[in-house]
């Protein structure tokens, strides 16, 4: 079989050089680069881990479950997932569950059914952590501790909430708003963050009201709606914190009902993903490590596959925040 | 086996109520709706197609390959592929080629030796069309034609360009400037668009710049840069055209700089996905069919897989304009 050695040889550069052109990591000359592929197109190479995958009778399919790839994070998420996947030798299938218990359950009994080497769980729903532990296939939670045997990877929400809450008291404000949490059977540890975030606040003599957020991503009007009830609502709202669309929905009602950001109320976003960046004013924004949450949870999933077993059973990364200008 | 009719025995329901709470479509009351989910998992029922695809010795998995995931067209429309292929028993791979032909030759060497049923092909590279028919497996092209013998589906782009163009001559604008052709080896149905706005502008005495657009979509402020550029070159400039993320980056620019829009520059985005409806003012868009897109094309490669040929060649979907407030 063709090494990564042969394909040096024949681009006449160092294995490292054809690795780095492979991963796409590191900067390779574009005409390296175009030597290197033609190498690979010569030999019809197949990168090594992938065939270490085969020739341990492994699919080198991991699956990644969440609940709605059109939403920015889980876009940005599993787009990261699928870099870090393919740089292990492995392939990306996507499982979008929609809030529905019957998707996941639909899901679970098409992977029971291929051999899928792992599963990577993120979605809202919740099924009995026994329908897992019954596919006998590793699994690591993102954002959801399915159970003790269960190990997951989150961001440090709680230093989220925290974040969160002192922009808003640091910037004056004294009537706050946050979009809580979702309205499903699940508490994430991302739910968390709300809980900080009123027990900081109201540390500061500030009031605090909650939204539950409506668990339901692609029809977007319902941004929109939330926004407006709020404003009308709580029309003495100083601060609102919520998730990105929840945050870009307040920015524009506020801007379109002549309300200024940040002179008349304050916005901190959650999430951090790229939409906070294409708004006018520039959104201040808590960022999760979208990049390092699925390095690590590929990580932890490959070690399962490969020794069946793994040392911790959580990892917490941690989170910071953007200022942007809408808090001062 | 367990048919679909166990499980509505089971829950006391018609087959059709089954089928519409495992493809989540049309309306089932909540109450129903869990009844039925667990007749599903006291029976271990697994739905039809995929026990179809299972007996004939299909893996069930259609491969989805495309620039990037995170780019908001991408993740509306990979979100639709998985829905719309869920519903007929297939399970959706994801790969990323990030405009490197290099990537893409990768994932070809994955596929090849993945029992993918089908491949929906919409990456912005180019490998030989024989790469893919040595593959011997049924290729759709997405806005994409791979050759005369690979059928594809795109939204009908010229029809865009034209829509686009007649919106900025009704508003009144002498000076345009579009995000044109993508700097990479492939001319796809979609490049048309830039071609049509042009001569339909210029047949008005418009005067027409063109700036290219950088194949990299999640570097967000290559956007933000270009948008920059754009109105320092062109301080007359009072019509704008570009995709859904240039077109934020230059509402944003705009309003930074004290340049009203749609007053002084109106703007007509491109794609419609969710961002431009965050955007305060909101925005004028050219709005691609993704769900559409995304349920031909699956419709072409099932019959594909299934029958081994299909009809017509090519699909043109027809697109539409939805107006915001970035242009009068």
């Amino acid at each position: 079989m063709t090494t990564i050695q042969d394909v040096a040889k024949q681009a006449g550069v160092g294995a490292a050089t054809v690795s780095r052109v492979l991963s796409g990591k590191g900067y390779v000359k574009q005409e390296t680069r175009e030597r290197v592929t033609r190498a690979i197109e010569a030999l019809n190479y197949t990168p090594n881990e992938m065939a270490r995958n085969l020739f341990h009778g492994k699919s080198g399919i991991v699956a990644v479950i969440i609940p709605e790839l059109s939403h920015p994070f889980f876009s940005e998420l599993v787009n990261a997932f699928e870099v870090s996947l393919c740089e292990v030798g492995y392939q990306t299938m996507v499982c979008n569950t929609f809030y529905e218990k019957n998707y996941e359950l639909r899901y679970l009994e098409m992977l029971r059914r291929q051999r899928v080497d792992g599963i990577i769980f993120g979605a809202h729903t919740s099924l009995a952590s026994e329908q897992y532990q019954s596919l006998q296939r590793p699994v690591v939670g993102l954002d959801r501790k399915l159970a003790e045997t269960v190990p997951y990877v989150a961001a440090d929400h709680e230093e989220g909430g925290r974040l969160a809450a002192e922009e808003l008291i640091r910037s004056g404000c004294r009537n706050v708003v946050q979009f809580g949490e979702v309205e499903d059977s699940v508490i994430t540890p991302s739910s968390q963050r709300h809980f900080v975030f009123r027990k900081v606040v109201e540390a500061h003599g500030i009031t605090c009201a909650s939204y539950p957020k409506q668990p339901n991503y692609s029809a977007y009007n319902t941004y929109q709606e939330s926004a407006a009830r709020l404003f009308e609502e709580h029309p003495d709202v100083d601060g609102i914190f919520g998730t990105d669309l929840y945050a870009a929905a307040c920015l524009q009602y506020a801007l379109a009902h002549g309300i200024r950001v940040p002179e008349d109320v304050k916005i901190v976003a959650y999430d951090g993903t790229y939409i906070t960046k294409f708004l006018h004013p520039e959104m201040t924004t808590i960022c999760q490590p979208i990049r390092q949450l699925a390095n690590e949870a590929v990580r932890m999933i490959t070690e399962m596959i490969n020794v069946n077993e793994i040392k911790e059973n959580k990892v917490i990364l941690p989170i910071s925040i953007r200022r942007g200008n809408t808090t001062t």
